[in-house]
């Protein structure tokens, strides 16, 4: 039997010559240049199983703020072992009362899982502004395809717990007040790609810390 | 020679017995059911030269209305010689002071050529809110990243003609104002998702047709 | 304003003129033929908000078996919303000493959530025969790169609840012991193919209802 | 020990409810319209294993023709069981003499593995017309990348057996004598877009059977 | 209200604490290695909004030589703005008589718009050498399914200026006489793998620079 | 005639401006870090001919082993002309009584081509363990969808030498009985994982030189 795991072994040997360069995952290397499509490989020698789990969801983000919500993403920016592999994560909190606000996600679809509370959640469609809301409880998943705007609310008296699953492992995150208002945008530039009114812009930038 | 033909012939026929079914291109057939990757295919034999040809840009969009803008898709919907091969195009029209509000399209990047005029156009990044604005003349490109908000003014005296060329079929095109005005998403929702105020939002869904 | 409201709306009128076939989603239509990328898409006047929502995973999965556990998929089978998305998700639930037994996904990687209790995890890498496990607590993140054999077990007293994510909507799930014991495939050929003694496949085979 | 076997079995029904829908693989029912991604799938209760099993090319093709050469294809449409699953095999029967002429795959790269005799193989670089030439013998391989024009000629004696390999189902061949030569696009047509001369082009029109 | 403004934007900074690794974009570096997906991405801090313009299609090309024609292309390698993106864009410019010779893009179909001028414009299929030839007038679009040879021809008196678009940010360009012609390949190999005289090809040869 | 050549090679040259950067292939620099795509493109200015070869398959295997047959890769860690490319293969050589035992190739289906002998091969499918075995013949082909559970063994009394290609420069190849059994994995846990008894666990541990 001692021939048999030799044998078997001078099998996988000639398999797993060029082992250093086969790749199975590509655990990110932050600190190398990035590629269209993604981070280059860390060395899989210093590759270890703490590459593959990421701990950082465990406790719920801070919500003492006006939204009373908070987004922890596990993208591939912040988890490297998801780089390439086509999928990522996020935790959402949301306190009574709190919001996601109107958002889109580039780079990929989202699946949202509610682990705790009631949240009533809804996107629109490009083609026909048509809307589509439900409330959520535990336990229930709701889809919004790529790129259209959607948001979350807490729908009750409790604190919510959610995690929004993407296809990407870097689906982006664009939030529409921001992208609009907490920048050096003009606001006549803004007033006029809106039809919001001048004070209503002012307002908003001087809420969110954009100027102009 | 006539042998040699008859010959090659035959080696033509052995390649080409399935022709029917073979696939160069697929033009989409609307009256079929579609799928994940587009449109069903017209049956080959059924295809002409004037499949793959679109004359609906050829005359300007009507810009009599408050944005002074029309835009014209050829995206598969319209176009569908160019179903499942992954590009398409509109034609952009801005009469003196017209303008394409912020919007986004959830399934492609896009690449903008001015044909006649000048334009400002500009993006926000999803990480930063970086905003990135230029103007362009005659002949000039400027590209907008996957699902990013981005706008586009007319920046003269006279009218604007542009195409804008995208990485997909069917892009789509979600005007953030008719996504958020346009439809009966109930007005506390909006201004919760927006931070945007009662009154501005009762407006806007006024002169934009939506209810609630 | 009337005037801004009718203009503006002739605009989206002429975007929308070809709604029915425009895609921002697929939702699944299981009565008909799929093709490689799924399922085809149900028509867009017959969707709903209730097509993206999946309420099947409220409960936990009957883990009253040997195993001790329960994987309750929401794939594109059985939430046809997911359709041509990219994503979905399965729910896990582990009774004390419970276990899924090696498996693979062929279709895509799975990203692990543990929502309750301690779990155990770890896969196989396809060019070294590595193997990475960790312990995981509430909150906690696993990647299992694509086609990667790999594994989870109940590391703890109480039951756990996790949920795995998917970048495909249909990932597929192989369980190793019924691929090779729960059919018909002949004991002489199972034994040649894994190296198993006869009498182990043989009772492997009788436990798992295969034949052969 | 039943109770074991009864109580695994009913997670797998948990997990099989749905089996009619979920794919493993989509073989082609070329009775139904296809889409961009292939054909539509024959319902996986009336696949079996000689769905995935081709014996077209068993036999050498017929190389008595001018050329002397032969190209069989399993592509899709010719072995359905590929479709969707991104690869498919071409058998080349080359005689004395005998040459593949100058060609593309218009949706795929190839990789041609020679099996009997010597063979001349080259293709051309798009960006610099460069060319890249090598004389292959039984067991070598040479790679072709997508869309560059390349050819294959026996380099000895006897009779060349190669099979080309290519990462898609349906890659397409296009031969450009053919394409040139073998249907009605006017003379004149071609030699503007060729600078060949019109005895040059009559002639080779009349070998292959072109007209006008 | 400034708690507002400081409490957002403290979500803001949570999600954003990654900024420099996460990608809307990836405007290519030249200087770096390339990878199968496209260039290394220029470190983001260092982009601005004029990497996303290109100016370089504003001037006609030179169309002062026997083919009276000229293409100007915006490929990524041009226009590093495009990388990663998926699409890109060249300039074509034929003078009266001007033709663009039989072609292929390895990489990508092509969507070809005219802005001005008469274009005849054809391609040819690859599984029935079937030609699809139409005449195209300002603001007409024809498509050029990918890998297939095409041309296109100025088709009036005046001089004619059309846009092609790609569903690549690298589509490639394959002019089939540069391939044949203007290299060394041997003449006796050309005329064995395309069926032409001698004659011809030693022609050609000497008229396109190439040697052999 | 020499003018038509110089004004045709200005045009070839402002096409060929930026030849170093244009990529028509990548030949893989397993020097330089990979990324999720595959290696770092070698300079196209030192790739030659020669890259694009691989002559490793010319000889058999060494099937003096236990299991009678050799598996020999040409993936992209071996050959970097494939990379970047979409496929792949390796050369089989199975002994009378040799058998590759069941594997899976995480990333890519696997088209299977005997070139000599008798060769029995199945897969098990996914969703229903529903078993497809065929015995093939000389230029018989099988395909085995991605990631499925799959062998191969001698059906005959001489050596059989079969070819597998791939839809994937970088298939992988996880051996089931290497990923349990030649590894440390702790026997307790394989036990847990696979219903296997400790006896046979241990046995194959030692017989595959695994530990624990």
């Amino acid at each position: 039997m001692h021939k048999l795991s030799t044998l078997l072994f001078s099998l996988a040997l000639s398999i797993l010559l060029s082992d250093a360069s086969v790749q199975d995952f590509c655990v990110g290397d932050l600190t190398l240049p990035a590629g269209p499509a993604g981070y280059s490989c860390k060395s899989a020698a210093n590759v270890t199983a703490a590459d593959f789990v990421f701990t950082g969801l465990r406790k719920a983000g801070n919500t003492t703020n006006i939204i009373s919500a908070a987004v922890t993403p596990a993208f591939d920016a912040q988890y490297p072992g998801l780089n390439g592999l086509g999928l990522s994560l996020a935790r959402l909190d949301l306190a009574p009362g709190g919001v996601v606000p109107f958002h889109t996600h580039p780079g990929a679809s989202e699946l949202l899982l509610v682990v705790q509370g009631t949240l009533v959640a809804g996107f629109v469609s490009s083609f026909s502004n048509q809307v589509y809301v439900k409330k959520l409880v535990k336990g229930d998943l709701m889809v919004f395809p790529q790129g259209l705007l959607h948001f979350q609310i807490n729908g009750g008296g409790r604190t919510v717990v959610a995690f929004a699953s993407f296809g990407s492992a870097n689906p982006g995150l664009q939030i529409t007040d921001y992208a609009l208002f907490a920048n050096d945008l003009p606001s006549a530039l803004v007033e006029k790609t809106t039809f919001l009114d001048d004070a209503q812009v002012k307002k908003l930038k001087s809420v969110l810390g954009g100027s102009g």
